[in-house]
């Protein structure tokens, strides 16, 4: 059994007996604490599997942020270690998302079928989180979250280097192939002897396609305490570009307010240089009202002052023109490099800023 | 005569008659606020002149972010609105920086003389800043600054694509070229009906070689109600590399303490990941004493949740490790962009941090 240090200041501090010194990250706000062994971070049994399985990257990012705030549904921060996944190895995982083939039994996916005409891989990335709790002098397995990113457009290529091509999937089958790849991956968590008795909780990620300018959405989660899933709790997030392309209709009256929102904010920062400023935002939606923003301004700057004023004047825009009482975080940057940060976490009304500078 | 609306809430809002309206860009702790006009910054009549003075970016930005601190030794942020130089041109300077001659009898640098050996140019970088009050309705120049770069090193070709050879230039001779090319400059501004009356501050920049990772330092400035210069103030500031190279000796016990810690830090988070992180930092000292760092931390992330937790770890390691009562920021990157930003900012105790996520 390991020796466990939480306490605060134990970074550097050399404890006597212990051969495996565990110890956490700290805490930070709304965040988990993360586990650090012998002063290395603890990394994933599967580290970087996803990387090679997302072409678009906002795919990537999109999914693990998403992943950790439905944990923090079940497991609060406060209560609760974050270690990153140490069930599923990289093997077991490359295998999950392949075909299902004779020399690949445990493929989620179905077998190719036609060259010409394939069966459409669901099943695109699987990420693991654990959560723990202090006990006693160690640090004990209280849950574990699996992540399913089931894909929203099949690409696939009927020769080797042909032109790829690609099938949109329904939303119906989106939902019902996530549905089958998480009981099969319940019921092969159940097997290990470490998760029979843990709650489970299994979430459901649509891929945004590879062309994205923003990543997919979580759409359903589940918390298993037994080996079958009983019911599904619906997520309703979705994530849009603004400012919407012109020719684009908007289904929801809000999304009309927001998208002038930003257009306002927009049209007054792109005024504030002769040179024209790239202003661009994700914007995500939470049960159709807007519940955060990462918005990107590239412009060219001449001199440390004109990034100085121009990220003063952007906090006083955000304040003014951008939605009250959702995080914001907004990047400055020039074409090689960020200059500035402008952001409000969630829950306070204050934007920040840094400027980059050098000595 | 514009008409000035300084209000902070007058962002976008139109006034009635005003031809040339004038508003700033907003207050921050610390910072001036700049001008606009027409909802456009104001930038500089000589906009981009300095770019192409500095084949070393760090002296770019060191000298206009250190300007600004000597301007603000005089013209205070609370009383004073910053206003990028209105009264040099593009033109005006280049031939300034160029070398005398019969075509360009302004040039502050000595003719070339022998090509094999030729004098040294003393002079690269001229900035100008100006300070405003509101008087009525209407912006009136109270003061400008002057900040002249003066080379540490010349670099030169015996032959158009030849090898350049390089002339160690003295710090007598750094001050003495300074402060004569700084008389000449007074003298020139002087014979400006607009620049008859105000306070002219000068202050001379010793630039870093091209090679230095890390820009040059002002060394003297002066503020000056008539014609002629007649005292120099010193400023002693000294920008340095950490960590160490570990040939290098120390002139100063109190470098040596910045730099054990700095390596302590250092070691700390370079075994946080399997994989080792670079971590370098500049810092900026006053008087001999440690008065800022930027520091950049660059490490291979193969996921969003190693993001978070190695900035918690880098916020706490700071906070124990890093020298208390100074500005600190770090930027935290992979090789491709930056992904996190942990920062205390002059005269806080709090370490910030920001993560750059995605939707």
């Amino acid at each position: 059994m390991s020796t466990v240090l939480l306490a605060s200041c134990s970074i550097g501090k050399k404890t006597s007996s212990s051969s495996s010194k565990l110890t956490t990250t700290g805490t930070a706000s709304g965040q988990y604490q993360g586990v650090i062994q012998n002063g290395h971070y603890k990394v994933s049994k599967a580290r970087g599997v996803n990387i090679n399985q997302n072409d678009n990257s906002y795919n990537l990012k999109s999914f693990e942020t998403g992943l950790t705030e439905v944990s923090k549904k079940v497991f609060s921060t406060k209560s609760y270690i974050f270690q990153e996944g140490q069930y599923l190895s990289t093997d077991t995982i490359e295998n999950w998302l392949g075909r299902k083939t004779k020399s690949n039994p445990t493929g989620l996916n179905a077998a190719q079928g036609k060259k010409s005409d394939p069966n459409p891989e669901y099943v695109q990335q699987i990420e693991e989180q654990d959560f723990m709790q202090q006990n006693g002098n160690s640090l004990t397995l209280k849950g574990i979250t699996i992540g399913i990113g089931i894909n929203s457009v099949y690409y696939y290529q009927k020769t080797t280097d042909g032109p790829t091509y690609q099938k949109k999937l329904s939303d119906a089958e989106i939902q019902k192939q996530g549905k089958i790849a998480a009981q099969k991956i319940l019921t092969r968590l159940r097997k290990k002897s470490a998760l029979k008795n843990v709650p489970i909780v299994i979430a459901l990620y649509k891929q945004a396609p590879n062309d994205s300018l923003v990543g997919g959405s979580f759409f359903a989660y589940s918390k298993n305490n037994g080996n079958t899933i009983k019911s599904w709790k619906k997520l309703n997030y979705s994530t849009k570009v603004l400012p919407k392309a012109s020719d684009a209709t908007s289904t929801n009256s809000d999304n009309e307010t927001d998208n002038t929102s930003f257009s306002n904010f927009k049209s007054q920062i792109q005024s504030f240089f002769p040179n024209l400023s790239g202003v661009t935002a994700q914007a995500q939606y939470q049960n159709g009202t807007l519940s955060g923003m990462h918005i990107t301004v590239t412009t060219q700057f001449y001199s440390q002052s004109e990034v100085q004023s121009f990220t003063q004047y952007i906090a006083r825009a955000a304040k003014k023109y951008l939605p009250n009482g959702i995080p914001i975080d907004i990047k400055i940057q020039s074409s090689s490099e960020m200059q500035a940060v402008v952001y409000r976490d969630s829950g306070s009304d204050t934007f920040r800023t840094h400027v980059f500078s050098s000595y």
